[in-house]
């Protein structure tokens, strides 16, 4: 994880980038971290798509979701979601909130998603479903009381909003985006098997043993290793500001120098 | 919204190359954009491709459809779905007549499309479907006499056309774009839900409220800037003429050094 | 259409190219052109996969489907298709046999491809299903008595051949290119509607009107240009050797310097 | 085949970098050849991604799985898989082990993978299914008592593991990558065409003849002349180390001059 907050910005910036490279999210969604420094803080980007994240893009907040600083820039309205997760969540810290076509059907119908492949056990044996009709009624279906998310998310991994999407939380971000991307997988997977007739989930046993795969550090180390050298070989880094020397010798947040150059042409077209 | 017409004209050849680029539009299809400086005409290009149209390939048509200067070159024959739509809806700036793949089974069927999540409520309540054989028997399913699809799109966002496309109207081109990707989102994962069991739409509270979303300037702004550098990465801006310093200034429509000299190349071939 | 061989050679290379880009063939599949001086020959590449053809690799055929001059490379043993329909079918330009993944469940499942929007009515009413079973028993499915899926085509636009592929024709290399890839889109629309419930096809009428669009010149040209941009962006086009002034004019069939560059690298690796 | 180590190396790493290009693997997955000069050992990459495989990462087993030379780096969990085939089955000179989308739906469900078109003949008649259940229980369904796993695969050319994956076997590299790519096809198109209907595979006559196409020598050359040069069109070859003569004379394992750029960046990175 890293260490302090230039490399915390920086990875968060990555981790935003790639998921929206993998088809997680789109124009909408966010991912969050904890502060790297103080649990009690929480990094987030200001309003903008994921794929377009730079580090300096990239805002503190209190869990109540108050910005640390003044804001310049339009805010997330959801960014509340993630503040309510890390105060109920000790054991969490990054959580993502998407609208995958994956996971849409399962959010639009309450079929429930179920774990269907070793790597898919990642999402847990219960993945809830919340309607935010049964506590407020008709809304813009925004979620704006974001406690409840938190409430419906309990001690899962990965909650289901009707009608919107899902949240889902890691402990490390590595962890978050290897969830993210393969329960969109295990839901891609379950649809096309329900159609073939009955598909029944793993087994509760095979769910717990399958589930710890992913707990073992190599593993979302791996992927992460893939994920980010994918992004880079679209030109998809995000530009470098100052950060420590720990970053900079990672192989995947190194950018070829093409990228660099793309980089610092975006900055400027952010302000 | 554009001011000047050169302006206007490099907006509209942006949207274009976007919805070409999404994959909403393909060889066919086209978008019109209402006169900045004038509600009785507005600007489409001549016949060509969405993902290539520059700002030198845009004319000026009157309401009736014809264009204002002599043409030198061919025009899309479906013109007059655009004219009879700023006819009859001064409340529209913008229009988008496309076959998406996404939208093509509902026009095949009649399967009604509607709203099943908070984005997707951007098409409204109400999606009419258009038979021109109800009106006209067997025609080759162009359409011609185009005051019926803007009758049959009536007060409404959009209209399918029977086993020929869809019609989305917009008042401004950022939401015009915004509502013809996100109906194509909607339409995908309502297919993908169908399949797993019965699905209702929003409620119509639900639609009206979540509806409002896309007519909060930031929202569209945010997914236009999104759009816009996704094409930019990919080379595919159209080339840069002579235009306001207002738009130099935007990043969606700053093209990089290596599009800018694509463009040129580019624009040497449509002659 | 190309007036002197060398034109002919580097057109046929770009559809072969065109085709394999825009998902119609893969590493296998063959597209032919009718020699333009002498109806009593035909252009067919050596044995490569069309995404890879160069005009270097273009042979000429007798309709006997033998080779004009001695073979210095492998050939496609199912070339007897391309040469059996020219002999049979004096209209026919153009021929490309194919598996695109599109039309392969029609040919596996004998479902009727029928035409479903105005677009796809260039498929005809009728795409008659050939099955080698009923004529040869056990075989490896591949056509090497071909005069058998001349005969199954007819008079018809397209031949699915029963767990193998389908067989396009074209008056010209454009219009064929047009009905190749618009017969996709059409199957994968018919695909996706059934799924929704029943389907009922174009009118007689509606066919025959429809159809008719695609034969309007300024049509399969328009298509044209748009899928050799689309091959040019990506890198795509066949370098360029000597020809005549005429082609080199055309927007569709100019390279970028960077793609004549890779072009003379490739060309040296096919030898 | 090649003939020396360095070349096997470079055409191993060439072919994990084809099966993650082509969608066969993703983050996981893996790829193993006979050792060219002693069939009692193989070659298998350390723990990476197979996209991202360069010569330097691989290394050498014995047939009990063991590294020949002490590891400093992670290794593949699931190699046991690798070792237990080359051992029962002397004819099999590669093996890829993969999880595929497009199979998924059959490990998860146990629908028969029939061969439904001529090329997905190279399946064979029979595609046995293991479930682990059966022998172990509740596991982590992961594969660590592989010699299960050859047995269930027996004489054939793939075995399904029940909601894991699938393992592939080849006469040849060559042999092996289509035919791993083919039966992704293959499972396709059969999932598309039970969606139509009741579908019956080929006949046992038309399994052997259709099946034997994969085994003339050019068939498998051809196509990986394709996806090799889609492969460095993308900037995916791996960087040349010191290979023989013979290699470096083949289109298909030469790589562009940037390639050769970008390799040497990468080799840094894995350090």
């Amino acid at each position: 994880m890293p260490q302090n907050l230039a490399d915390a910005r920086y990875e968060l910036a990555v981790a935003n980038r790639i998921l929206g490279h993998e088809g997680v999210l789109d124009a909408f969604g966010h991912v969050s971290l904890r502060h790297p420094g103080d649990p009690g803080r929480y990094l987030l980007p200001r309003s903008r798509s994921p794929e377009l994240i730079e580090p300096a893009d990239i805002l503190e907040f209190t869990l109540d979701s108050a910005p640390v600083e003044p804001p310049k820039a339009q805010l997330y309205s959801e960014r509340v979601i993630h503040g309510e997760i890390y105060k109920a969540r000790p054991d969490v810290t990054a959580v993502c909130h998407h609208h995958a076509p994956a996971i849409m059907p399962y959010c639009i119908t309450g079929a429930p998603l179920v774990p269907v492949f070793h790597v898919g056990a990642t999402i847990g044996a219960t993945v809830p479903y919340w309607d935010s009709q049964d506590e407020f009624g008709d809304t813009n279906l925004l979620a704006v009381k974001p406690e409840e998310v938190a409430r419906a998310l309990g001690s899962h991994s990965i909650v289901l909003m009707r009608r919107h999407g899902a949240t889902v939380v890691g402990s490390s971000l590595h962890e978050l985006v290897f969830r993210s991307i393969y329960s969109c997988h295990n839901a891609i997977y379950l649809s096309e098997a329900r159609k073939m007739g009955a598909v029944g989930p793993l087994t509760p046993g095979e769910i717990e043993m399958a589930g710890a795969i992913s707990t073992i550090p190599s593993v979302p180390l791996r992927t992460w290793e893939y994920w980010s050298i994918r992004l880079e070989k679209r030109g998809g880094m995000p530009p470098r500001g100052r950060t420590s020397a720990a970053v900079a010798k990672r192989p995947s947040s190194r950018p070829g120098r093409r990228t660099a150059r793309r980089g610092k042409v975006k900055r400027r077209n952010t302000r």
